[in-house]
């Protein structure tokens, strides 16, 4: 078999910690995949998934004390691919697989590195989505880390019309909870009204003061909020706990894009309001994952939980749909489509 | 009876949130106390507690929604007094009673608002210590808010001289934990390690790099701060906990003194390090009582813990006192002895 050419994308310079994540910091690199050797194999990408979370890697941090992603090569992201040529006894041409190695089209990696992925055909996204790791981390996010969720509770969601954010309006709802979701846009705030029958939006790009327009949304106070922004965002938060509140944090994304996220000036309601604050990363509860599928997987039979996702096409197009998460283009789910996918 | 000469302390004006509590605030009065009413006692004080959360009224905060205490008046605080006149038959003369009415000599109260105080004689201190609310508050912050102790974790206290800090690292070591104790003079610190047996000690005030000095005392890290001061200490002690560290915030004493504290702008460590805060107070955990006093009681009875006070003689040295739990002038719980006590 011939050597395969495949294109890729590069990290050439990390963002500006104070700056959003431009396009240009990426390069679009042709290359040449080498024949796989024994127990490697030769996989096409298909599917990639863009993640808040990688920004960290990318971004001069000062004094975060987090790995960095190297300069001039693809840096690491959820992918699933189908084996072309495999060279190990567990897989065979085509597998479809699991790896961390986004941002290519083709690539050669040791089987012990590649999952298989058993997903039904025509449902690879949602191994992204509701059963994988972002329905995962907001079920997570509610039930462990937030404490779990009492009908009737407000639940408070912020990047509502994100990936996780999505999930977590629908869970909370499904938990019997009345859900706020804050988002970046009118379109967004109409679209979780709509699609997930969020009980009440706040944009905050036009709210004016985010804490009193919480306030307006949910006058009874917050007993639990799902947290991925950060700063300012989490102040208003704060603002509004009930007594006893929890607060869920599972991503800062105004951190990773600003060096000076505003901190919690209001932190001493945390001791007069006896708040809990638990960050949390999904893959740190294990003894979950059996609730999770059974319960999650019920609901997604019974069509009780919709995913969306904000597809682009082509490795080309990474780049911007990687900056489209800090931008606020995408809603649900960002994927790219990195080549034809045959399960749909 | 005639009726009853007493000298008590009012607050005569607010605390700037950004200085000290200055003795100025306050007053010496004397006040004709008028003979008990039907279902009424006359009391006279013997012991009155200080304590920093109560700065939280005595201070113009800003935005914080909590109550301020009246002005010329004294302010509330828990004392220990004797029945001196009772009109109601729960009480008689020379009955202890335990009230919130400190910050003065004499007092008529309802019976409803007093509560028998039964301690041994010689040992009524310690109902504001080990077996009162501050031992209570260190025994909670560490047992339920910071989510317990497995013999080896590292424990960092903060304000480790003063009343409920001095119990918290007791507990810490009885349940098997290394302790690393703050405190702000090296007077204390060498108290601390000589009388309570605390691992390591930084004085905050000469450490310099507060940070750096906690790396340096405790290298492996930070499993549980139990936190009474906040600010530049909570900045401190979150650079350097563990993965999945535990916070129990108690006091944020720094607050009640500074209008800015300053605010953890580390906060993204919340999720890389999955940290669980928990701002506490004693009281919300009734169930826990009859363990507390189990548990607390063998550990008295047996010597196991110790309980040490700054006690300042006369309602006249009241604003003193109470002056001293912020400029670290007082060491384990701080009392004011209002009368003769003949119990001891």
């Amino acid at each position: 078999m011939s050597r395969t050419n495949s294109r890729q994308i590069h990290l050439m310079q990390y963002a500006d910690p104070n700056g959003p994540t431009p396009e240009s910091i990426f390069k679009l690199v042709e290359v040449t995949v080498p024949e796989p050797g024994p127990g490697e194999a030769l996989v096409r990408n298909i599917w990639m998934s863009c993640d808040p979370g990688a920004r960290g890697g990318m971004t001069n941090q000062k004094g975060e004390r987090i790995s960095l992603y190297a300069l001039d090569a693809p840096p690491p992201a959820g992918s699933i691919g189908q084996v072309v040529q495999s060279n190990d006894p567990s897989l065979s041409a085509g597998d479809y697989v699991r790896s961390s190695r986004g941002w290519r089209e083709y690539f050669v990696a040791p089987a012990s590195e590649l999952r298989k992925w058993s997903g039904e055909p025509g449902t690879s996204i949602s191994s992204f989505g509701a059963m994988g790791g972002a329905g995962h981390t907001a079920y997570i996010g509610l039930i462990e880390a937030g404490g779990g969720i009492t009908p009737g509770e407000t639940v408070l969601v912020s990047a509502a019309a994100g990936s996780v954010g999505s999930y977590a309006c629908q869970i909370a709802k499904l938990k019997g909870a009345r859900v706020v979701g804050i988002a970046g846009s009118d379109e967004k705030c109409a679209w979780l009204e709509k699609e997930l029958e969020v009980d009440a939006t706040i944009n905050y790009r036009t709210a004016g003061n985010l804490s009193e327009a919480i306030r307006q949304a949910a006058p009874e106070g917050i007993d639990l909020y799902f947290e991925n922004v950060g700063g300012e965002h989490l102040i208003a938060a704060i603002d509004n706990m009930k007594m006893h509140g929890r607060i869920a944090v599972c991503g800062l994304i105004d951190r990773y894009s600003k060096d000076g996220m505003p901190p919690p000036h209001n932190f001493v309601q945390v001791l007069y309001k006896r708040l809990r604050i638990q960050g949390f990363i999904q893959g740190d509860h294990p003894h979950l994952d059996a609730q999770f599928e059974a319960e999650m997987g019920d609901w997604v039979r019974q069509g009780e939980i919709k995913s969306f996702e904000t597809v682009y096409d082509g490795i080309e197009n990474a780049p911007k749909a990687y900056a489209g998460l800090f931008t606020g283009a995408n809603i649900g789910k960002t994927l790219v489509r990195l080549g034809p996918d045959p399960a749909i």
